[in-house]
């Protein structure tokens, strides 16, 4: 189980996410290592057909596998993507996307994260359609906080 | 060269992707099997340190390399990502994102792009920010329209 | 379960590969979607520390994949592989190197599979040491054999 | 250029693994923060068709990825493979495959390689048969040895 702070410390990081709030998207669960994120369809996340878009649905599973990571981190430490890969399995057609990461293996330095997307499709069925992994980076004694005033993110 | 018609296929099907205006993405360069997309910095882009997110990144780049793969196919036919993998090199601190992609191998039934996003930084050099590869299929004689009316997308 | 006529084309199909008999590898499970590939540790599979070689494990995992797809296949298709993805999470420090893949999607034309690799330590445990994704193309109505006699392979 | 220490360095740990005597591979350029290991076809190194095997392919990219980088590192610094990717663009239908891989990014603790491989077909083209990217890591003041002497690699 996730104990409180370090709950609290993944809330209010994504909570500065801009883009998440942009997608509107929110954590819907949070465990030791696993995070899900989910949003719903709008037409704002559509790709041509209509669907929910690749670029959402690997955003969400980006961002999951982050705060997964970060989830089993100490205060003092930030996390990075290094490099992730995402296998579309089916198109994102529903009224939900979700994304899930776990992590499974941590070291010192690199953790490795699964990342699964689902969508909520309208027939109330979960559709597999997306899988992947995720190589992060921890950075010991690194903020998580924007650079400091007068620098430009 | 890219001819006019299929120019004009590729910029009409962006232009029905929600979710590249919503992130205020345009294609800034298209020509034969070439496709870059491009968005400034807002923060509504933002991940929790104000650099531009690796989601909005990644969502470049899978769209460029889904552009660049329909720039050269015949206009019967339409193109779904298989995958993609993203490599990030340095965050993605800067005034804008541009994502490229350009066709390596184009078959029959599938193309292979490869991906790159550079960042213009504030002090105006053009930094190289990820890295990646996209697998794509072609869908012969499929529509790249929405699903008929009366059929949830 | 897996008919036997599909075990059997399986098997040839694996006998007939140079690499895998070079490796002293063979198929250790074999089932509808489902391939598990092994070979003990000898010198002639090692990398610099004497450690099992990320190329071996990787080349295990490919070669399941292939064949966890095949087994889901009728008798006159044939399988390549598109593209895939490990991430390495241990050296691979032991007695003998299992790659274990099973289909999550198969379609008409693509089929997508999860990769996974493990040894067997010195301490009899099992650990997991890379994880992976494969994407493999279905080949209708081709030949799994050489090319016909007079034409180079 | 690369300095003499450093290219003794990256040949004497090649020379140490096994699997690439055993396939029959060698370093055929080597500079800095670029490597080249190419390997003759032999029946050993096949797959079922007769061509090269893809795990052959993926495992000269590999370890050519990880002399790029080890080429890059001082004498105190050892090198190993986080994750890599490899797209195959052909099949390997010739008479050598040769990997190389380029340093992209080196950081303090992460490299990042780009993969080629091509093959030597028989009417004297060099045909491009796979693409990739690799993710490796530093290990500040470790051996590029085998552990010592009474511990089993």
């Amino acid at each position: 189980v996730l104990d409180e702070e370090r709950a609290a410390r993944v809330l209010e990081s994504f909570a500065r996410q801009g883009l998440m709030r942009h997608l509107g998207a929110g954590i819907v669960r949070l465990d030791h290592g696993f995070c899900a994120v989910a949003a719903d369809r709008r037409p704002e996340l559509t790709q041509q057909h209509g669907f929910i878009h690749a670029g959402v649905t690997s955003a969400l599973m980006d961002t999951a596998g982050g705060y997964a990571a970060l989830s089993t981190f100490s205060a003092s430490d930030s996390v990075l993507t290094v490099d992730f890969t995402v296998n579309l399995l089916a198109p994102a057609r529903g009224a939900q996307v979700i994304a899930e990461a776990a992590v499974v293996r941590t070291g010192r330095t690199l953790s490795v994260c699964t990342l699964e997307a689902f969508v909520l499709a309208y027939d109330g069925r979960r559709v597999h359609v997306a899988t992947g992994r995720q190589t992060l980076i921890r950075l010991t004694d690194t903020s998580d906080q924007p650079p400091p005033e007068g620098e430009r993110p």
